[in-house]
């Protein structure tokens, strides 16, 4: 009745953006990620016949209302999926500093769903965990693996085809990302406001859903080769796509501040330099650099010196969801 | 034997962005300008039967074989066209400084395609005169008119229904260009080498010909009711939509800065202070910022204390081709 989760977040080196099915989280394309070690949720479930609803503290402190209601509208999905028919105690840690440009989500319901899954005393193989995880938030499904994750969107309408799954290991590859926190302003248009404007009024919509699946093989063709150079062009490319596609939204909008462009042109430069840098961006204005770890000392300065820089976090590739005594 | 003649320079509204036909310079989709007062070119052209090649002067100096091959390429066919057979001086003065961020190609190929088909005797209409400005560079042919202006891509192979036509006199309505310098840089990628890297790479420029159609229609609604927001809404969309296809295309590149992006956040926080200014963007890093008369000195004062910003130089709506003495 009680289980304990880890889960890391991810960052997508093939973005996700565009939904099919708004209510169960299905994409309109594939996606690949690679887990980071840095960031993590820790959530508690505790299902309790006592409890006359559930009960939600994140970091030490009990949600509100409306916040509960928010899990609480997860965690029927779980008990419905499971028979469990009881309320419970969610009590959940949260690593990820939300200036560092990523969203707490795919860490916190990967977490969610590993507890309450577990919680609930049936059995489940990963690929159930990661449908449920996505149902709480699309990037989720991702972060039930380690190392590097493909998102399949699948084609059924009722999204059980629709999971994660490991393409390499998290031992296999030794990649580094450096996020470079840029500002500390909440961006004004949330991504799933984003993405769905995108998809309704875009014309550029359909163009990046041919591009995605064209990068995609590409990532992937590269990750098999452990091809940095391959890889790195790949997901840049892939960023840019993505985030041309928000110009072309109406009314338009984008991501991107005046500090983002600079360390972009700031990755640009050390690519002329002959350092493998590379970058992407998700729907903020802050910005991933991947790189190889005989680079990053390297990077990791040239970052610092820039006066827009607020901070530079440190991550290597990531384990996926563990268990937890406690 | 010897005419002279003044064109200005224009900025597009609706971008011209894609070419059918690269040795004609057709257009894949029409575009629309604001002729401008403010910078132009003045041009001679006087054939001489005993010259035995052409003469290129440009800012009193004489131009290097490489330059003047390029014009008298361009002087052969006027000589095709007219049945002219000698040889010109062609004495040229621009206006235009380059650190405005405006090509001079299209003041520049305007007046001296207007002096050459004058020079020459024939008598020729407007929309020959287009055709023949439209075959130095694709954005003289909306030069030889003032006011607002529409470049019709036209159906033909041989470009004969290629030309631009006037849709707004100068006069009707007074509206305001900033144009903000932000860099002396040389852009890495130019104009003609980036419209064909995206026609062949981007998989937006699908979508990008569906998109510059309907904000085509749009900017002609607003240009026939005066309805300054609703232009204004159009063309920052368009030229957003025109700087996304380069996003896509690959390898991808990006005609922005992060000083373009300054000012482009600068134009939105006038906006969200209620004040109406809306920016474009060509194939560069500068910013033109378009506004009505009452507003202008509040958003030239605004942009000047940005610290990215090198120059402003103000523009109004300018004059068609004009034939001078002397």
């Amino acid at each position: 009745m009680r289980a304990k989760a880890r889960a890391h977040t991810n960052i997508a080196l093939i973005k996700y953006w565009g939904k099919r099915d708004e209510k169960l989280f299905l994409p309109t394309n594939n996606s690949l990620s690679m887990t980071l070690d840095q960031f993590y949720t820790e959530t508690v479930v505790e299902f309790n016949p006592d409890l006359k609803q559930d009960k939600f503290i994140l970091d030490g402190i009990e949600m509100n209302p409306e916040e509960t209601a928010k899990v609480s509208r997860f965690m029927d999905k779980i008990r419905r999926y499971t028979g469990q028919s009881h309320y419970a105690l969610i009590d959940s840690i949260n690593h990820v500093p939300t200036a560092a440009g990523f969203a707490s989500s795919a860490s916190g319901y990967a977490a969610l769903a590993a507890a309450a899954m577990k919680a609930s005393g049936v059995s489940f193989s990963e690929n159930e965990l990661s449908i449920m995880a996505r149902q709480g938030s699309g990037s989720a499904s991702r972060s039930i693996y380690g190392g590097f994750v493909e998102w399949q969107k699948g084609e059924k309408e009722d999204g059980s085809d629709c999971y994660a799954v490991p393409i390499l290991e998290q031992g296999a590859w030794d990649l580094r990302v450096l996020s470079v926190e840029v500002t500390h302003e909440v961006k004004k248009v949330l991504s799933r406001e984003g993405m769905k404007r995108t998809v309704e009024t875009s014309p550029f919509f359909a163009g990046w859903l041919e591009a995605v699946a064209e990068d995609l093989v590409e990532a992937k063709a590269a990750i098999a080769k452990r091809d940095f150079i391959h890889l790195g062009e790949t997901l840049e490319r892939n960023a840019l796509r993505m985030h041309a596609t928000t110009l072309g939204a109406n009314p338009p909008f984008m991501y991107w501040q005046s500090s983002t462009v600079k360390v972009m042109e700031a990755v640009q430069a050390l690519r002329e330099n002959g350092i493998h840098a590379y970058f992407t961006i998700d729907a903020g204005p802050n910005v991933k650099v991947v790189c190889q770890p005989e680079d990053e000392e390297q990077i990791l300065d040239a970052l610092s010196e820039l006066d827009v820089v607020q901070n530079i976090y440190r991550c290597k590739v990531g384990p996926g969801v563990s268990y937890l005594e406690g």
